[in-house]
């Protein structure tokens, strides 16, 4: 049952080949003073930061540069970021990279003008914006977070190990977002395989969880056939125009607050996920995939139902003559073939993690309990052991 | 393969059983004069009626009547519903009912402002909108359109015995919508049955088109399974909750621009179908369900791919052994016994269609060319024969 919920997504989507020029429709609607926030060296290398910064120019805006912004953004940069916004007086900030650029980006446009410290006001203690927001527009140069068409944003504080989401509201959501399917070709192997399991998992969150009979299951199935198919062809052949614009559309709707609405969530290998990464800085996908397997067993006895329905839909298992429980087993049996398949991580030593970090990986999940069963401290400190395999 | 486009749906959904207490958030966004736009006594009778002039009053708004929508609403009654928006500066037209009444609005709300004729500039000549906008809001009974989170505004001129929709662009859609499916509990069988075909052919109408791997296909085949299972559930029991709440959210989705975007659609069934609309005044779903088995019989050698996995994802035909044309019309069996089931009418002469109408019928049918194969006139009265069975 759909339970009681509004919904608005009001971000303006451009997508296709030639979507980078609509951003001569959307500059005039802000102030001159531009913040650019961009990663590393590969948009300059793509060439995608000369294309942005011309139509800048002939916008006639003041570039205030914003580089450097690293895969898992630190509290350190955000306030950074908040003294550049505030001192250059910026209309508009534009997020040019993945999703930590996106997330870094709306992080900096509800924080900038905060009186308290952000950190402590947006992520410790998960408060509402009450101060100016500074609009914020994307474009998207790797696909898996969802962070184009909603309102979260992750930061990292590596001093208290602490790695938190916060899921602002619709006046944080990217004015406009734009989505080229090519733009996304030339990521690493490494890292677009692992955008890919990000947008499986995002959808598997949402998809274990209640009991109802709830259209949005149904959609799910049909992004996750969709992504399945796309992502083994587009590991084969990254400049698939074809599989890559499905997979960047799929993204984008996993986590754009569409299939959430109205039913209940899980998010706990996300949890895990983030956990490792504030005592790894691991590529954000890979902490997922390593811990989904163990995790997916663990909650399995306690949302059967779900599972076999998750075998017999999206992994075509049949189940005549079969046990629930051999038939929702080969769901993931399946499931696990295919990741090896595509090369994801599946063995959470491979990003660095020790015994030695588990009791604290464990202490530094928060605990959700939508899904079918919230694991206690030492249940995780299991899923975790689960996951050295 | 996912075409270029933009994508931006910004109106504001309040979904479940208390939603109608959302207007109080809304209605002091706009100013004091509220057109209150309804179709015949049912909200009266209903209650829904007195709800909503409760909160107005509340809000302090001044309330200027427009009952009497027609459901298919009438070029003179758009030129009435222009002349009361006007004479008392409305700030905001409020629709309560189904799509009819949000379709109307829409036009009213294009149209009041308008200097020209409203139906020659913005139906017979299809024209962007470049005059001033009455905000619309909607508080649905019915569902089937998707009237409720988009553009469209179909208006009926039986002198020339047109029935055009326009589908004017996000400035139009509604501001917000009030989607409570209790509303939806006291909706004739007939109506409501009704609906749940114009739902599905919305989905058909998008699917059966293009060759391509698009992930929208695969969203639209979750979204027919949801409401496949819902509407079997709910024309049994029609206020069980859990299925008209899927069934109200699935008409949302199938017509809210979401799954037509970067793909190619069809809409003949729609074109068809209103044409005979035009003619006999009869109830749109209907229209759909009596023609829909002889158009997609006529199209499916062209889109034989398409109607093979209609068959198998849809309609759970096994495939083995059997020749692809085999396995799509098997689909097109199993739907026509589930269209019967549910008790749709399945032959145009019982909405008043004769012999002597399908010239005129097919000559007063818009051709659209995205479609497997587009009939033309000789081919549109054989299908309106087929559908005489």
């Amino acid at each position: 049952m759909l339970g009681n919920f509004s919904y608005c997504n009001p971000t303006k989507l451009y997508f296709g080949e030639d979507s980078l020029s609509n951003l001569r429709e959307e500059l005039p609607k802000y102030g001159k003073n531009v913040m650019l926030v961009y990663g590393g060296g590969s948009i300059k290398r793509s060439g995608i930061y000369d294309q942005v910064v011309k139509l800048l120019d002939e916008g006639g805006k003041n570039i205030f540069e914003d580089p450097g912004v690293m895969p898992n953004p630190t509290v350190e940069k955000l306030y950074e970021g908040c003294r550049i916004a505030r001192e250059n007086q910026v209309d508009l900030i534009l997020a040019v990279g993945g999703g930590s650029v996106c997330d870094y980006a709306k992080a900096v446009s509800v924080s900038a003008h905060c009186e308290e410290d952000p950190w402590e006001k947006y992520y410790l203690r998960m408060e509402d914006v009450d101060n100016r927001i500074i609009p914020v527009g994307c474009v998207l140069t790797m696909v898996g977070t969802g962070s184009e068409m909603n309102g979260g944003a992750v930061i990292t504080n590596h001093k208290t190990k602490l790695k938190i989401g916060h899921v602002f509201g619709e006046n944080v959501f990217p004015k406009f977002s734009i989505l080229n399917p090519a733009f996304t070709f030339t990521l690493p192997r490494y890292q677009m395989i692992a955008g890919f399991y990000d947008i499986m998992s995002h959808i598997l969150e949402q998809y274990f969880s209640g009991e109802d009979d709830n259209t949005s299951d149904y959609i799910m199935e049909g992004l996750l056939k969709s992504l399945i198919h796309s992502a083994r062809i587009a590991a084969e052949h990254p400049t698939d125009y074809e599989a890559r614009s499905n997979i960047m559309w799929i993204a984008t709707w996993a986590l754009n607050t569409l299939v959430a609405k109205g039913k209940t969530t899980d998010w706990m290998v996300h949890m895990i996920g983030q956990s490792i990464g504030a005592y790894t800085d691991a590529t954000h996908g890979m902490t997922l995939s390593a811990v989904s397997m163990a995790y997916y067993r663990f909650i399995m006895p306690y949302g059967l139902a779900k599972f076999r329905r998750f075998a017999v839909n999206v992994w075509d298992v049949n189940p005549e003559g079969q046990s629930d429980e051999a038939v929702a087993e080969e769901g993931l049996v399946r499931m696990e073939r295919y990741m090896r398949e595509l090369g994801l991580v599946m063995d959470i030593r491979e990003l660095g993690v020790t015994e030695e970090m588990l009791d604290g990986i464990a202490a530094g999940t928060f605990a959700m309990d939508g899904g079918y069963r919230a694991p206690d401290h030492d249940e995780i400190v299991e899923i975790l052991k689960a996951s050295m395999a």
